[in-house]
């Protein structure tokens, strides 16, 4: 589905054209085409390929999705797989889903395809429609300005990890439902994967993006990708930070499982204790020796129940001290 | 076996020739001689070596078999080594066998050899055929194409594999069959081991098939190397989550054996309390004292045994309540 | 908040001065000017941008806050986020929190920025203008010398760090209050994390100043950044350690968790069988058959009690001998 | 002791020489003398110092022994220390030993001493004398062939460990004899640690001998280098499967010990209510209430065995079903 | 304390020195002026700044200690800290106390401070007297000197390290005193982790006194300095193989205590299975009914101990045939 289709000149906007004139305005000076797809079918994909020349083994790849975030060069243009991560909206338990968006930069036209991704660009085109002395940049400038859209958009994702982490490790010691602890510490876990999956391959592709040599099409906004590259770093390095704790947390829950299992054997083998002493002195005074003096005490049996009372509660005290029970 | 043997000119297929032709044709410029063996013997492979001029190391290889995936260079020839991994037909487990194709291109000859690989390649000579424009860049391409079936032929195993992943997940907290759901994970952990054989080195091999300095061979189809290349990238990062989630399932694994082993003590340990405890009783009023009023009763014994239900009644509510039975 | 705001001319304090008068200063040569703010407005932040050029992206860095440690070029300037962290006041075990430390560095101007940061730069500022003869050096000396302070105060904590592993490791093999102790090791790897998330990105950083090509601003001062390396190397060296130590005393914590279980286990079983033993004397003499001599022993009574107490103690021994109870 | 001092002119064997004629061949063009020592006395290694002109600390090295595995270049000359691996004879638990074999290897003579290996290598002067072409490369090409025999020898080491491990993970769940499968699984891990210690050095050290600047000596013999390079990648690779699997099997051991231990739990705690419950029954009939009706029916006795039996009954089929027993 | 000041004269010892005699000495050609000392006060080291024309930045590393092993070229001369670690004398169980030396070393003189180091260098010195040819090339040989004997002294400690892995290896099987082979391990990795704390640094550092570009000192004595970091690349292999025995060390010994717990509750149970079916069989025939048969029988007391004990005996003989007892 066709959402924009716009045309740029010397950073201002020019005007909303038809699908049809793009082979017009691209080849102009100083002109930037924009186009922007949702879920394309093959057939609005199509004249895309002959209009801005897109290599075809880039446009395969758009067109069959589930890539690795990744940003290639062909020739003077380039081709970048994002992967954008968007909370399932009405749900609180930070779960979210993955999906796809694809730009093809060129000299003087930007594509970009949303397959599966729901929050569009709109806020990004308005963005760049305020700042014409970057937009002057051309399409360089624009492929920042989406990039920067989706990474910014990891952070409340991240923010989201990181504080179900903290939730986790806050009932980590309260002894709580250790079951579902497992769980979460499991769910965190392919979450993390999911995130560093869009995260680490991407950053590894914007790090080429300044510095040393980098494509034509990025020269003049380098310190912006450095930025883009700064905030993946930062979201990497969380990452990873979440990742060795979480993993600290895991050993640490099965330390703990072994300890209260400990715990609960001695409780338990306390009570034991005291049921058993008792059933104990009962078997002594059911014997049926002919003399056993005790029986034929008037208060025999008071002193035999008083007997069993009193062996438990030194008991109970004992095991009291030593914090059994 | 000899499965195939022909010659293409600029692109075109020209014809099936015999193979004491070869030598006619493997001199001519703009000419491709493209032989394709399956499980050689010793008197098949001898002649190749000397019509092609193949290095005897490489051919000592290739005769050898049980290579790691590999790309060599050879003056200006390559030899390359990759592992076919195929799912056993008839088996729904994901179980799969690992072949080998053994790739010789020169100038103007391409030689593969399937020693082990049911699958064959008719489908990358039929898309050749369908590629004349492309098929014109000469053996590099055959090369890439051969390379790219084979490649694409890792994606369903990995499937496979991440399929069983998510099986075996979602087993994990059900609380069944935890012995052979060990047994699977390590099943999977092997093959996975073993798609990595065939993945990681190849994608070493194929990263220095684009980009700086790259073989004569590959001159003008580096585009289409390092979309292997990154098809190899994609799969090793899968392949490399899977093996984290792993490592996380097992830990977990254990963690869930050890608090199942705890959640069994207690309820164990709660029907023995619910056991013991009336045989005290019993014990009491198993004793030989002259006086114990209770026996003398009209109602002792109803009175015994419903002092015994009643205390049980008791311990099992409140074990109920603290989720012990 | 305006902390201080003063110019040095040939590496000597020339005077305070007020904010307007910084254009009148920056551009003159051979003059320093020196600002430091703490958790300024926006209405104090602003001016600066416009006074000593700063780029846009930093200062949107500088605003936002919650960054990582980074050292970026822009053009002939840099701006250094650094992470202070310090000990919370008042407690002794070992807390401390992060602040941020911002710093813009012009070819000669210098804006330091303390977004949380409690402790100032005073020392830094007077050690300064005690080195008239390294302060010539201009605003990369004065980058060095804030730098190292900030560097500086990470040794106390990394002191704190090793104590209390220290501490954790002397009570790993006295046996008290496991619990409390895998509490301790979780939160100590907490801060470890922490501290390793200041040190680790600002190495990395750091280590672009000295060497090779460096930023205009930090020639003559490289042997002053390589010191602050060398700082940083051994802080991040210790960390490892104690990470790496950290993770075997978890590891130990569990070994011996296991190994106190196993001996309470073995506890447990001896008492039971001291108690159980005596249990089937009793029962045995409670039986009823008409012929049982034992029963018509005078002694009989007094002869099943030493038999018990006798059984007893030659268990006890055993069991004493066996390290059982 | 000396085995053989042979020279080869242009690749072909010329004779057998004294070694005190060593000086005489080893100045004249063309020629290449080798002399092969095993477990040489000083009195026997001091005059190859002199012949060869040995530089000091390489012989230092080759005096001293157990070193680690390395090439060294020394001006125009290679000291190279391997380390062979050799089962040990009449073992079947693919035990080895490790001994070491030293080549100095100068432009025109080739030195190898075997301390403490027993196998020499007879086979590669034999090889040698049947490839003069190949031969006639010099000591580059003499300094292979022993280096290819070594890494050759190192493979049937490799598949007894691989089929140790095999034989290991197929007992792995079949329950038996768990204590000696840690046993050896430890011992694999030695094994596997001292092959690795003699593959891994040799691997990095062996890639500089091909691809961009390479010792002189081994100008024009690359490609048989890069085999040999290859040989040791596929036994390190197969090295770090192994390992990984191993740290696998360990942890997958622990889990199935732990199961084990539930699962043992489990059917004792079902074995003791099978006693304790009929226990309960013969306390209750044995307390001595003046009323207990069932105590004077004529069957009383017969009933109250089957009641125990039958209870018993309904237990062993639940723990049955619930597959406890 | 001033040890030693002497100067050398191409390669040869010209005499001692006074401390106030240095600056004649340092300026002439073909000199080299060698400082021994040992725990230096600020009075005896401030000196040797203004002679030797120390940098502050590596003076304050000296006086203040407690260095990371470093190696840093100011201009023409190099400050290396090593770590020298030397086992406690009279201490039989490998412990080993860590101390510092530091060296200054330019074009004529060479410097070293033994803070909190016992063992001196008087060896090095007559090691050095006896080599005048290698003594020639000045501070870069001095300096190797001493590193070499400080290296030197590392391989007593690591075979100390060794032995203790392999002692404690032999008794993991064994099964004996589980707790002090726990606390070995844990002794053991904190001596690892101090020596790898010497020797990784250093043999960083050393690395880059040989091969490309060096510091002008060493020009001449590379292949010194090359053997200095193949002792320690060594020494970090020996490191690196413990360090991953002492994991799987540890791994295995949680699996056997796991096992030796299983097999305990295993052996108890046994164990409480002879003592509790008696004890019902007495429960039995001290049940009250008024019709049972065998408590009349003239034998049947001994009929039912007989009972006890075949029972028993059965018992016994099938746990034993299972390995329980």
């Amino acid at each position: 589905m066709l959402i924009n289709c716009s045309t740029y000149q010397n950073g201002r906007k020019h005007g909303d054209i038809a699908i049809t004139e793009i082979s017009d305005y691209v080849s102009r000076p100083d002109t930037l085409v924009w186009v922007a797809l949702v879920d394309p079918t093959p057939e609005e994909l199509d004249p895309m390929t002959g209009e801005f020349g897109l290599h075809p083994l880039a446009v395969e790849d758009a067109r069959k999705g589930h890539q690795r975030p990744k940003i290639e060069e062909y020739d003077d243009s380039l081709f970048a797989v994002l992967l954008a991560v968007e909370a399932v909206p009405g749900k609180t338990d930070g779960e979210f889903v993955v999906g796809e968006v694809d730009i093809f930069a060129g000299p003087n036209y930007v594509l970009t395809i949303r397959p599966g991704t729901m929050q569009g660009f709109a806020d990004v085109r308005e963005r760049c429609g305020r700042e014409p002395e970057l937009l002057i940049h051309g399409s360089g400038y624009v492929l920042y300005a989406v990039m920067d859209a989706v990474v910014d958009r990891y952070f409340p994702i991240l923010d989201d990890l990181e504080s179900s982490l903290e939730r986790t490790e806050s009932r980590l010691f309260d002894g709580s439902s250790t079951r579902s602890r497992i769980e979460e510490l499991y769910a965190l876990k392919r979450r993390l994967m999911t995130l560093k999956h869009a995260v680490a391959p991407l950053m590894e592709s914007v790090g080429k993006l300044y510095g040393g040599r980098v494509p034509h099409l990025c020269v003049g906004t380098q310190e912006y990708y450095r930025d883009v590259y700064d905030h993946l770093t930062r979201i990497n390095g969380t990452i990873e930070s979440i990742r060795e704790m979480h993993a600290t947390a895991i050993t640490v829950n099965i330390a703990l499982i072994s300890l209260s299992e400990s715990e609960v054997t001695k409780r338990l083998a306390a009570w034991g204790a005291l049921i058993t002493v008792p059933t104990l002195i009962a078997g002594i005074y059911g014997m049926n020796f002919a003399h056993i003096p005790e029986l034929h005490w008037a208060l025999g049996y008071p002193y035999a129940l008083a007997l069993m009372t009193a062996v438990d509660l030194v008991l109970y005290w004992r095991f009291r001290r030593a914090k059994w029970v």
